[in-house]
């Protein structure tokens, strides 16, 4: 049967043959998580996705989410799937068991969320927003503010939010001007409009809890001043019971062009006098405190990009296996020929290969990330979690970056296999293409990552993140270079690695010169490279397990796949990773056309 | 003031300095077209498409069409914009005015269509495919018949369709059912069903004409057994007047990701055995008078996507220097540095540089294969209307597969300019790329584009189109090459022109050989690459009188525009054409991975 979603090959096959995430139980800390478990859960976590929650995906877009009297509703369907999620203890996978986590590898947990997030990953973002708020609590709260907040959150009693974005102040996050008033008691009284806040009203639980960034009365400008509060849509009194409401009013939401099962909220904060927060963390260190969540944050996002783009993927792989139109191009010039699926047509295995090499090089890139986190969790050695937590630090927004620029790309392909079906109502694909936009959005646009990516990780450390990557993906091509029919692609790797380094060093030398503004015009290009030698290096790696896979012999079904990966491989290689040589010889020339263009030349006055 | 939908001032400049369009009125054909009058009509058109149609746009979108008891309704706001149009005789611009026409240049009508379809080109369909099926009558009608409908269509007191798609023969034409059976009064009755068309049914005119493909009873099979014929909604007697309802009934409408203005039907003919239709042209000819009609239409689809992107560079740049946030990258470190209008930013110059040079290099094509039009209607000698229709033919394909592949990303760019905003369905940006996306797929999927470009128009009348084109480039380069600050673009496009002269051979030679569906699994990559060089082209010819007219000495405004067309160039051949090189590199190493990779391992199953 035609698998959606996910193909669950090839998520095994990055669980186990390429990232062997079973060996993680060999760490006291992930001791239960050996690979019967393992392969348990993600079976689990598949019948839930693709039963209960891939169901509601047409429900949020088509019913999706109403305001009246500042309450929000979501489709029905989506209370019975969330119920039945946080049931499943599904919510905090990877967290600490004491309050409700599940102490699961995040490798697994990504795993997991493949599924959940291609299932519908609009409807996803209630329990996701709800752990990433858990893990502010659970980072910088005290330990009331955990025994009251942490394990509501964790098990999904209550959902979180982040409440960051102010009308003036998007990806400009100083300039922020929601402020707190310190109270007697040590409360603070919270007074602000946000916007854009995901989550941030809805009907599926009893209360929601918002941290909150506001500027303390007389805390400097800029982000410096910043801190971080908590507050809850109803007061939670000492004894865990809820209290009055806080005064946090929702007073529209967003009309979008995707993600409609998700609430999109302004919410006004005291509007009457009557919002209370408590101080999370300390004082002033609001930021830093979300840059200690970031990593995570930004991850997710790509993740949900890249789970529209597998589920784009399946469905397209099934539509063209059954689609039956046109002859096969040998036989054009027979009028008796039969129709064939158009799976046949060169052009529609280009757009399949295509999609395939992305998403599972996407895939393996995720994972990875996700991979390097628990190596960090269960490293002894100081240096090496630096190591570790340095190419995590880097690779975070090609994760986020890269993956969703890819993503749509991806599902914008989905949409075209189907031809015109692909833009009708009636199938999912344009849906999924719609979803995905955001991602490239929110959480950073991409042009911010690509600039965290040239002017702090790049320099992070004087550039050793960078070179300890270098030395990991020349480690794939040492090993590819000694298998037969790898030398051309581990060649082709190596030259585009290599060329990566010259780039990198000419515009992060420029990014420290007078002409900063031109490497900056080139943060987004160098961001797109360098993400298309990580996906070459994912799909070498890859193509080195299934290379030994298919010398051992293989059974029949296994045999396609890894000869499937051999062809994903070669398609990257050959027909992606010129491009990539162009899109560096771009970036050298330093062209300056972007920022040396006046205002007025650009026209339209 | 800022301008909206298109660039007045491009416009302009492609219509007169680049084409010089006055000078056809040199031509009795057009002698009523000097400049001045083309000037008032470019003024005329924007005037009624920004007061007028553009105020449609939200409604076409939000209200949709609705379908009740086989009649579809519009929005209301449509009809007076529908009469306004029709009133100023905007429909049958470039033709016959014994028929209704206005006898301009279509150069002309284009230039003036660019407005149009830019304000709401789901609602322009209305009109455009009443045009598209005049142009059939005009060419395959008896006198009978053109006195009967031409001039209700080209007045749009009528619409007028195209019924084409059947749903198993979208794409592949060949293989549809709908059927015709002669009757004894030379009538034909017709019996079939066709989807996805588009303006199928409405309530803004009395009588809708369908031309419609159809299968006379014992016609060979495949595209050689197929006839045109005429079906009216409501028969037309003799004298002009309406008769009966026709049988054709409007059984469903789409619901689509965009052009929700236009009503896509699904239409049933002679449910009840009473639809008759008429001949149009000879039996068995009906894929001969579609493939003539083809460039008319897939050149208004290239318009259609290209125009959603000159708007929505017009929108991004209006908004870029609107909207303030986040400091100047040069004053980031000082925290009382004020927040600037995002234009400063040098991500955000990148994309509107990347959308300003697509968008200039697409008008110039476009408008330059409608100055080929035109040309050849002028044209005295046999051999120069051969030749220049040998480039028209060529360059369709770009016209339609390429522009509309670019124009969806310069879209996708115009949302990203906007941040979480662009995502809203408050700002037009996320509807301009949703109404885009459909240019991609209908009236012939650009993987048909590239396949037709590569399989028919490369190796069409030996070559000689091909090399007709590139000699005009070459002619441009020349006369770059005199000029100083352009000899190193000229030598840039030289060489990109050169790789493709190789990379056309090489792929012709394989499309010939056993490899044929390798080489077709590069057409699309192919028709990707063509396009940029020609992009490349039209913006060298444009940077050689931009920079001529600096030499003189210009206005300040004018000099503000000309600087940025040498940065549009500068632009584009710096920063894209290196990676066109790498794109025609991919295609030379003749990658067979996805023509050669089992069904099987594509996975999914």
């Amino acid at each position: 049967m035609a698998q959606v979603i996910a193909d669950r090959r090839d998520v095994d096959f990055v669980l186990h043959e390429q990232l062997n995430v079973g060996a993680l139980s060999k760490h006291e800390k992930f001791e239960e998580f050996n690979k019967k478990t393992v392969d348990l859960i993600i079976s689990e976590a598949r019948n839930l996705a693709v039963k209960e929650i891939l169901p509601t995906l047409k429900d949020g877009d088509e019913q999706g989410c109403h305001l009246e009297n500042g309450q929000v509703s979501v489709p029905e369907s989506f209370k019975r799937a969330y119920d039945l999620f946080v049931e499943g203890e599904w919510l905090a996978m990877p967290e600490d068991p004491e309050y409700g986590g599940q102490g699961m590898p995040r490798t697994v947990a990504l795993a997991a969320g493949d599924y959940f997030n291609g299932a519908n990953y609009a409807f996803m973002m209630y329990p996701g927003l709800t752990h990433g708020a858990a893990l502010l609590v659970e980072a910088f709260g005290t330990e009331r503010q955990k025994k009251l907040f942490l394990k509501n959150m964790f098990t999904g009693t209550w959902t979180g939010t982040m409440l960051l974005t102010e009308p003036e102040a998007g990806s400009d996050v100083g300039s922020l001007s929601t402020t707190a008033v310190k109270n007697e008691d040590g409360t603070y009284s919270i007074s602000g409009n946000k916007i854009f806040i995901s989550a941030g009203e809805h009907d599926m639980v009893e209360n929601i809890v918002h941290p909150v960034l506001a500027r303390i009365e007389g805390a400097p400008a800029g982000t410096k001043g910043i801190s971080l509060f908590l507050v809850p849509k109803y007061r939670v009194n000492d004894d865990g019971s809820l209290g009055d409401f806080n005064d946090v009013v929702c007073t529209g939401i967003e009309h979008k062009m995707g993600i409609n099962g998700n609430a999109t909220c302004s919410l006004t904060l005291g509007g009457k006098g009557q919002c209370i927060g408590e101080l999370l963390g300390e004082e002033n260190k609001g930021m830093r405190a979300m840059f200690l969540m970031m990593n995570e944050a930004r991850l997710l996002v790509g993740m949900q990009g890249f789970c529209c783009a597998s589920a784009s993927y399946m469905n397209a792989i099934n539509y063209a296996r059954e689609r039956v139109q046109g002859k096969n191009l040998l036989q054009m010039m027979d009028p008796n020929a039969a129709s064939v699926p158009i799976i046949q047509h060169p052009d529609v295995r280009r757009m399949l290969i295509s999609m395939k090499s992305y998403v599972e090089g996407m895939r393996s890139l995720l994972y990875y990330a996700g991979y390097l986190s628990d190596q960090i969790a269960v490293a002894d050695e100081q240096d090496e979690k630096a190591r570790l937590q340095g190419m995590l630090d880097l690779l975070i927004p090609i994760c986020k970056g890269y993956v969703t620029d890819k993503a749509f790309d991806v599902c914008s392909a989905g949409v075209q296999v189907y031809g015109g079906y692909g833009f009708t109502r009636e199938y999912p694909q344009e849906q999924l293409l719609r979803d995905c936009r955001i991602t490239m959005i929110y959480e950073g646009t991409n042009g911010i990552q690509a600039m965290d990516l040239l002017g702090r990780k790049l320099g992070m450390n004087k550039g050793k993140p960078i070179m300890d990557l270098m030395v990991e993906i020349q480690k794939t091509i040492a090993q590819a270079k000694e298998i037969e029919g790898l030398k051309e692609y581990a060649a082709k790797l190596e030259k585009a690695l290599n060329r990566l380094g010259e780039v990198a060093m000419q515009l992060g030398a420029t990014a420290m010169s007078p002409k900063v503004m031109s490497a900056f015009a080139f943060a987004h290009p160098f961001m797109d490279a360098s993400g298309d030698v990580v996906m070459a290096w994912m799909l070498l790696w890859r193509g080195c397990i299934a290379a030994a896979k298919l010398e051992k012999g293989a059974k029949k079904k296994d045999q396609a796949f890894y000869e499937g990966q051999m062809k994903s491989l070669q398609y990257f290689t050959q027909a992606v990773l010129p491009i990539t040589m162009g899109k560096m010889d771009a970036i050298m020339t330093n062209c300056d056309a972007a920022v040396e263009i006046s205002e007025d030349a650009f026209g339209g006055k």
